[in-house]
């Protein structure tokens, strides 16, 4: 039997500094918090001379770039690995499920985090997981440089929404302050990953917002991003992500529900609530998970099925809050 | 001959302890800043058992409400009069032109700010002119309380874009921390701000984007948002704002243009711009004025001749950086 502990950031420190040779797992659909989670850890790891590699399983969208420009890679055997941002050994992704039974060390901030690892430390009070690396980084005493500060407040920006969302505390903004002490190049961070829009972006919005429908008297909304509105318009995969937080933001809108085609019966469900409404929860029933305020999940079926199916989900939720 | 000062907050923080009656002023078409700055001021001079009113000399968007249903209306004389975020005498307005010449204290973040109180306080280091009054509450002694950091915050969000633009310090991002510590409500002020939109605006972004158009081989976009458009949507005046960010966003794009009809003849520019090319020098060779990174100023014609004058002055802006 596997014994699982929950472990602090000082004791993770300490095993960091003892051990060499780590794979750093980030999770599948990569985003800027596991990947500045991982490419800080990364950083600091080679500071103190060890050997560290970051797997993902999926391509990193070209946005992200500038963090990892750096970095070498090295072929070596594991002795560590941890993972970062990653709540479930299902968000490894087809390429990294080999590790399932091997990782060391779990850092996440996610509410429903599963016990996976040997050694978990899961702070869901950390608006993003590189508020905990933050903190990890300083007891392993690693100087926080330009580069480290770059992936931090990156992981931390895009998880918070730019400081909009309720995960934001006090302490996300202090930390924010020093990583911009030390270098971070934040309104450059924010325009690329806020800011920036290509054409083809732009024009799938409005394709997508064509199919904008409403249910549950207004409370919730739906649009719909067909696999033909991205070849039309020649926007990429990842140009879909914040598409998904329009439905949510018309007003009165408590569930804003985005269904994205894949192949022709696999949609992928993204949902963004107010804070009355579990997103994670809503997602947990098709097997998916996430935040409070933003979940997904991945169904299988016809549209017309999947849509109805979520849309029930949905309504059911609504019903039973007092508004 | 009357003698213009540049002061301290400490000295202005002495003056307010030792006046009373105190009328403060915003600016025309308010933003949170000035109505953050400005109710801000009000409650701590109200703390210190003064006399206090806001005046504007517009209407305040009805988003802002939450900031000021605390505040009591009083009639009595000023004895001290104190403009937030006013850089110039014509932000004041036609209805609080009265007080052109009668202004004794400016305090203000704007880097072309023009010197017409007796005794003025610009600091454009500050993101937001309310990281001013943060500091200058300080001074006083004030507590700063929920309702106080609220309005704080509201300013402090509102002009950094919710701390996306380059105009944000470490300081802003310790001054937010302090704020919220002390109650303020980030992310339901946030989403007010930033992620509740009419289902008219909504229709009326996708109507603007129609008329979408580059210039200078795509370094520039221009969008009209015309009366019909408002009309056609029943989209408020206050929904514009935030559409004028739209055209700067897209990629390549370093200078953002939206012209909005006010009437017949008469439009409203508003600038938005990347950190290579001045925003507030583009609109100043109108008569207006702003930021680094956005400007607004009005000009008057027929909209093709408007909308060719704007491209010109761009054109050549563009034409003197080395991309």
């Amino acid at each position: 039997m596997v014994i699982k502990m929950q472990i602090s950031l000082l004791e993770i420190a300490e095993i960091l500094k003892e051990k060499d040779n780590f794979y750093i797992l980030t999770h599948k659909s990569p985003d800027g918090d596991t990947i500045g989670s991982a490419y800080a850890l990364y950083y600091a790891l080679k500071q103190l001379n060890k050997k560290a590699k970051v797997l993902c399983s999926d391509d990193i969208p070209r946005r992200y770039d500038f963090l990892y420009k750096d970095s070498i890679d090295e072929d070596f055997e594991p002795s560590c690995i941890i993972s970062v941002d990653i709540a479930d050994l299902t968000l490894l992704g087809e390429n990294l499920e080999i590790f399932s039974d091997k990782i060391d060390i779990c850092i996440d901030h996610h509410i429903y985090s599963s016990d996976f690892a040997k050694f978990s430390y899961v702070n869901p009070k950390a608006g993003a997981n590189c508020e905990n690396i933050f903190e990890l980084l300083n007891f392993m005493g690693v100087k926080i440089d330009e580069t480290i500060a770059n992936c931090l407040y990156t992981g931390i920006s895009t998880d918070t929404g730019c400081f909009r969302y309720s995960n934001v505390t006090a302490n996300t903004h202090k930390i924010a302050a020093q990583l911009i002490e030390r270098g971070a190049k934040s309104a450059k961070i924010n325009k690329l990953m806020f800011d920036t829009k290509s054409r083809a972006k732009v024009e799938l919005e409005n394709k997508a917002l064509d199919t904008l429908e409403f249910f549950c008297s207004g409370k919730g909304a739906l649009i719909c991003i067909t696999k033909q509105m991205l070849q039309e318009t020649g926007a990429a995969e990842e140009d879909t992500d914040s598409i998904s937080s329009i439905p949510r933001k018309i007003e009165n809108v408590l569930v804003g529900v985005t269904i994205k085609e894949r192949t022709n019966d696999e949609y992928k469900i993204s949902v963004r609530t107010d804070d009355k409404v579990n997103a994670a929860k809503l997602c947990f029933a098709f097997g998916g998970g996430g935040h409070q305020c933003a979940g997904g999940c991945t169904v299988k079926g016809e549209l017309a099925q999947v849509k109805a199916k979520i849309i029930e989900i949905v309504e059911k939720e609504l019903m039973k809050i007092s508004l």
